[in-house]
């Protein structure tokens, strides 16, 4: 594992320099728009606006929701950020600015920003850092900040996140009078880097450096749990909860970490924000623990569909290979996470590795967490099903769709980075972009029916001859690439999960990358027991299911074989229009069962045509079983 | 399915009328006696005793425990009794003499009798049902005053249960004044209707009947639920748990229940006292439906070990054909109360069918239940572990030890029943009884080694030729069973799972019953999916399973084949000794998954030698993983 050095570093191209217009993603992306996060903003109305209303206007007490419900608002922000910086709705930039002045016109004059303890508790600011999110809200609004800056120019938001920052940064450290404390929930720490990337302040880096370093090491959380009593706010959430430093990732400092603890998603957040610490502080030391990190997350803690966190209880990791099925819990916002790691992780070195594991999660543990409609979200992803588990349309405790939308407005960052010397393709999704390579403005287009076909068309456009590289992502699933340039066979260099080509660019050329996009029958490793004996389907970056609807009995009955062949078809009328998997194989006879659960051993196999359908768009149709790993016998 | 006529019924042969002596539950009842009997007894003083001292001395408040500490003082009793049965045993009856006065001097003179409301609560008596166990506590003071009675022949505790008996009768029913409320937690029904039969008293049957045919009819329980805050004790007894019908068996009457729902053992408790009231009142309507209720249950409910109630949340029964492994919890007691219904399914009907099921989940899911050594138990019995889950000392409800110690202690009466011309052996227990058949005095001496060999040697002694059948009980897992008398072959009736030989006999008379025990490869049926693809072992009448300290390797890493021939071997030296089941078979390679989770399918096999042990002895020695059901691919 190394940390490229800062300069050879791949920056990713920001979302306003990138046009998505891709036959996959378009629709998606429009109803993300147009109908998720609408439903977002309608939401804020009910709770999370009354609270920052009161606040301006003086009043105490009457706060509505969860201690975070801030938060809400901030991503609101974030995700509308993201759309303007792509396209002109004045409607939305409207909403926006009323939003912004509305939590400016909050903010104490100090610079602190926290509705709950403003309205409810407000004297007894920064004493349950353990439970009471206040950082991790603070994170969320510097993150719609930075976003709102990036998207619109305007400094109106990030004067409100600056000022926050720095009454944190007056606040929190090991100086004379400061609290020596990591938070609760993670958050804050890659926000802080996010706001010295935007204002080049120092302070905030050097903030993040701390929050990461405090972490496990302050002795405030055990602090703060033998002073439970003494505390503010709803008894509940001091002494509700035990002091598990594990769940907190605060059982050892953040480079003593071997394994991934705890609450999946502050897990990701925090690893998120000690990456980008590393990054900015070339810090190879904390990389590599990260990296030791990740691969036990990838190699032991990770169900195929890229979900993590294995069970409800805790909304965390659990052991090694221990990732049950049907109570999975796999939470949409832990994927997220997992994708905003992983970028990182890309980032500080190059590899593709990480944007296999980005990609997976990507286009299957979070983006199953949406109906195909828009309206209505998983918070859990199990990847077994017997019937009751179905999307809702919103939760108490909001996090999930919020957490998808802002990932999903912002897809178009994902897609291509730049060094001084080349371009990355990361993400095979159709759009245009326009970068400064070697000092000249290239601009690529990308055209491609990914994930349904592997092939994928690129157009360089350049004003005159540049010599650059360009990096094209051969995902791990895919053993047979081909590339062509201006339809002349070539093989590229092959490195750290790319073909690279690496010659002097005219306008106009164009390359082809041929992706094979077999079926492929997946098994899990041998020590995992809940798939033992099974498979699942995988085709390109899509991890399929199968459905009850389509195939009339339990998924639990068939019993497939690795040599079943099944045929890859694209079907428009099938959940919005899907490549389905569709061949014939066995399903355990039910003949001479009446009356029994159990008798000898005895193969009884009926021929069955089956279809799989991709996971992301499971429950979109009757209630009905489901499963992603298939009985082999 | 037919009621029979009262006078065909089977009646089982008392306790103190068997005598056994057998090679397999010798050491278990004595270790029982011993060990944890006299374990219940000490912990007894902890909490159970000084609440009982305290209502004696007039005290009030204090109360230590769980609201329904006082049967853990019933249910001790009840064991011991069913010891003294047996064995003169001073000691024992010193101790059980003054408990017996002890829980005399604190009974009302009303009758009344529950230390939780008497120290705590006493004005506010009757008014929480749903979830205040006095009837519960009632029922167990009722149940161990059967046994003391029978054991001792002394009727100071059975005085004391037939005031308390005569307290509930005037406090309960549908005339003026009376309160119309079935128990929360079940258990009188079956207890009134042993108090009529030991005491002829109808008043108690019409009770019980009252008890079953209210359940599910009275609204009493959504009337506490609505007047949750007004009513006495802990609030978190009332307002803590939402009311559910379901999980207290009540969102019907018991005759138009058709699948088994909510709590398990409160399930098991209600179905023994509906079927006692069916056999007392030859009501076989209510049987029908209980006969509905056991095939739902067997047919879609029941683990291979017989363990039922697969949730820990709620202890309860799910749906058809959900039975996880890792997560079951699977109760001790729940498997007991399936041995106690299931037997007296049997009295009614004289069908073996109810004794399989009997015999499944006494040597399996209820034996598991404690240690080898009677010092640790189980309160949950998963069929997978991944290495975590241990046998516990004692618990806070401490309800499974005693119940398991209870049916141990009372095994006796299990083995052989009557009817007027005829004698059943429904379990294989090397044993003696004397039993009156015909009017004459037969005596039958068993000898066998089952569970581990399937010969069984019975031998008769009679003063005269008499005329009788003999009923030999032949499990569903033989398919081959033989009988000689005398020597010579003989086929006898076959009929509802019996032998029957129906013929005089002589004194000196042998039978010899051999049944084939092969080692079984059991499936499961196709819809249930946890064991979709695995095998599980079994041999007579056990269920095996396969412990990681045999095999060196997680379970789950086997591939086993319905072909493997494993052999079943004697090990005096393994588990206090037991029929190991040994022989060659496969697990999956662990090669080239260095870094990976998962991968393309491939089969790596590796051969591999597994040893099984019988299920009930698991984890009596070092940690590690245990499966039941065993991937075969």
């Amino acid at each position: 594992m190394s940390l490229l050095p800062s300069e050879d570093r791949p920056t990713p191209v920001p979302l306003a320099d990138v046009s998505v217009d891709d036959e996959f993603w378009n629709g998606r992306l429009a109803t993300n728009r147009e109908t998720t996060i609408e439903h977002q903003y309608d939401r804020l109305g009910e709770r999370c606006l009354p609270n920052f209303r009161r606040v301006r206007d003086g009043e105490t007490g009457g706060f509505r929701g969860m201690c975070f419900e801030d938060s809400d608002a901030y991503k609101w922000l974030e995700a509308a950020s993201y759309v303007l910086a792509n396209r002109d709705d004045p409607d939305l930039k409207e909403r926006v600015d009323e939003l912004v002045d509305l939590i400016a016109a909050a903010q104490d004059e100090n610079g602190y920003l926290n509705t709950y303890h403003q309205l409810e508790f407000d004297e007894e600011r920064w004493t349950n850092v353990r439970n009471l999110h206040e950082l991790y809200c603070a994170g969320h609004l510097i993150e719609a900040a930075v976003a709102h800056y990036r998207a619109t120019g305007e400094r109106s938001l990030l004067t409100v996140a600056t000022e926050f920052a720095d009454h944190v940064d007056r606040v929190f450290g090991t100086g004379e009078g400061e609290l020596d404390a990591a938070p609760g929930h993670e958050e804050i720490e890659l926000a802080l880097v996010k706001l010295h990337r935007a204002t080049d302040e120092e302070r905030y880096l050097e903030l993040a450096r701390y929050f990461v370093d405090a972490r496990g090491t302050t002795g405030r959380f055990e602090w703060e749990t033998d002073h439970a009593e003494e505390l503010p706010g709803d008894e509940e959430w001091h002494t509700g909860s035990e002091y598990d430093p594990t769940y907190y990732q605060t059982h050892a400092p953040v480079r003593a970490q071997e394994t991934v603890e705890g609450h999946a998603v502050r897990a990701m957040y925090l690893f998120c924000g000690a990456a980008d610490v590393a990054g900015e502080t070339d810090d190879e030391g904390l990389l590599d623990a990260l990296v030791g990190l990740w691969r036990n997350m990838t190699e032991r803690r990770t169900y195929v569909t890229g979900g993590i966190g294995s069970t409800a209880d805790g909304e965390r990791f659990t052991e090694d290979y221990d990732l049950p099925n049907r109570t999975a819990y796999a939470e949409t916002c832990a994927a997220v996470g997992s994708v905003f790691w992983n970028r990182r992780l890309f980032r500080l070195t190059g590899e593709g590795r990480f944007y296999d594991v980005l990609e997976r999660a990507l286009y299957n543990g979070a983006l199953a967490g949406t109906s195909l409609d828009g309206t209505a979200f998983f918070y859990e992803n199990p990847l077994e099903s017997l019937g009751h588990h179905h999307r809702k349309g919103w939760f108490a405790c909001a996090c999930c769709p919020p957490n998808l939308a802002r990932l999903l407005a912002s897809l178009g960052e994902y897609v291509y980075a730049t060094t001084d010397g080349g371009v990355y393709v990361n993400l095979y999704v159709g759009s245009e972009t326009e970068v400064t390579v070697a000092g000249e403005t290239v601009s690529v287009t990308q055209r491609t029916d990914y994930p349904w076909e592997g092939s994928v068309d690129l157009e360089i456009g350049v004003d005159s001859p540049v010599e650059a590289a360009l990096h094209l992502r051969v995902p791990e699933w895919c053993a047979d690439a081909r590339l062509s340039v201006n339809g002349e066979r070539v093989e590229g260099e092959a490195d750290d999960g790319y073909r690279t080509l690496d010659r002097t660019w005219h306008d106009g050329d164009s390359v082809e990358l041929s992706l094979n996009l077999p079926v492929r029958r997946m098994m899990a490793h041998p020590d995992l027991p809940d798939d033992a004996g099974r498979l699942a389907l995988q085709r390109g970056p899509l991890v399929y299911c199968v459905e009850e609807t389509d195939v009339d009995v339990p998924p639990s009955r068939l019993r497939m074989d690795s040599e079943d062949s099944l045929d890859a078809r694209w079907d428009e009328d099938l959940l919005d229009g899907v490549v389905a998997l569709e061949g014939e194989t066995r399903v355990a006879g039910t003949e001479g069962w009446d009356g029994r659960l159990y008798r000898e051993w005895e193969e009884h196999r009926e021929e069955k045509r089956v279809t799989a359908v991709p996971y992301y768009g499971w429950d979109n149709r009757e209630e009905g079983r489901m499963a992603v790993w298939l009985p082999t016998r």
